[in-house]
């Protein structure tokens, strides 16, 4: 015994949202059918718009569904003449939070992986070459994550940058804030060593 | 700074899947926009599909996209003359997984709640009462789940057979198989007691 086709089919497809395995599927289906199949509706339409019409910004590849995004379009942004260089769209979000950095961005939507098959070519590395030989870009920030790959991929673009005599730098690593000397990993310990600052 | 609206829009509407917040939908619209959009275009079609053609079943009220469902369809499940009586269409698969029950079900799409205004008419007791006067079964089984709420249930089903001539019955409550008598609950153990058959 199954569930009817479409209901079967629904719980199917509801498994390509990430981490959402058969049981949670089969709890949304039965939760939209039961109580709230105007929201289903709306999710499928908006699903359906956003897949077609979300597309990459031809300058900073973030996604939106304009050419260029808000922030690529804002003159003021150039002006600054800095450019952060963030893995993803969500980084963007996050550095735009701290409401320090006022240049614009450059999203590489992932990092270096040989191992994976991806490759400058794969993170617009080549666009970024075009974007820094412009001439609009006085410095570029490498925001990737500290992670083995985030910090390969920093040190390609930083070879890219010094090959075009633009100054490069890299977000500081060290103690978070408010955390506690006990608890913080050896690994960001030894750097904040290293990276220390006179006071 | 926010992400540009139809992304804002997605975000939003992937809150509607039940245990989905805002940070778990961020997630999922940026995986779908990165890495699944046919799965995502899938979604959007089998959710528009589903919530426009899956009704109750007319004689059962479990969901289906046909008038009735398989099992009210099939002639030999009348029969037996045995009614299940279950809280929600995934009690139905609950119980044709043990492969026990042979007759037909009546899904009643909920319990007893006077407190939420969950009375006699929400949960389909008119349509019942209509389906047991028909003199096509001998016997109903209730099956709704041992809460307050779903022996309250049961316990209202009971009292209309008993006026109806039907005789009725209730699930044993007792240890779960493979259960340990140390790790049961002291209710449970008492209904085990109380029901306890000679061997």
């Amino acid at each position: 015994m199954q569930y009817s086709p479409l209901i079967t089919e629904l719980i199917a497809a509801l498994t390509h949202l990430p981490g959402v395995g058969k049981k949670s599927a089969q709890r949304m289906a039965f939760h939209l059918l039961e109580r709230n199949r105007d929201g289903a509706m709306q999710l499928s339409n908006v699903l359906h718009n956003a897949m077609e019409h979300v597309k990459h910004c031809q300058s900073c590849r973030t996604f939106t569904e304009s050419s260029l995004c808000d922030i690529c379009n804002d003159p003021m942004r150039e002006e600054a003449g800095q450019l952060c260089i963030v893995e993803s769209p969500q980084d963007v979000i996050a550095v735009e939070q701290t409401l320090e950095f006022k240049g614009r961005y450059f999203v590489l939507m992932g990092h270096l992986s040989p191992i994976d098959g991806i490759g400058p070519n794969e993170i617009g590395l080549d666009e970024l070459e075009g974007l820094l030989t412009s001439g609009k870009f006085k410095e570029v920030i490498l925001a990737t994550n500290p992670t083995v790959e985030g910090e390969a991929t920093a040190h390609y673009i930083a070879q890219m940058c010094k090959t075009l005599q633009i100054s490069a730098s890299r977000l500081a690593h060290g103690m978070p804030v408010g955390g506690e000397l006990e608890y913080v990993d050896g690994n960001t310990l030894m750097h904040a060593f290293t990276g220390r600052r006179a006071i």
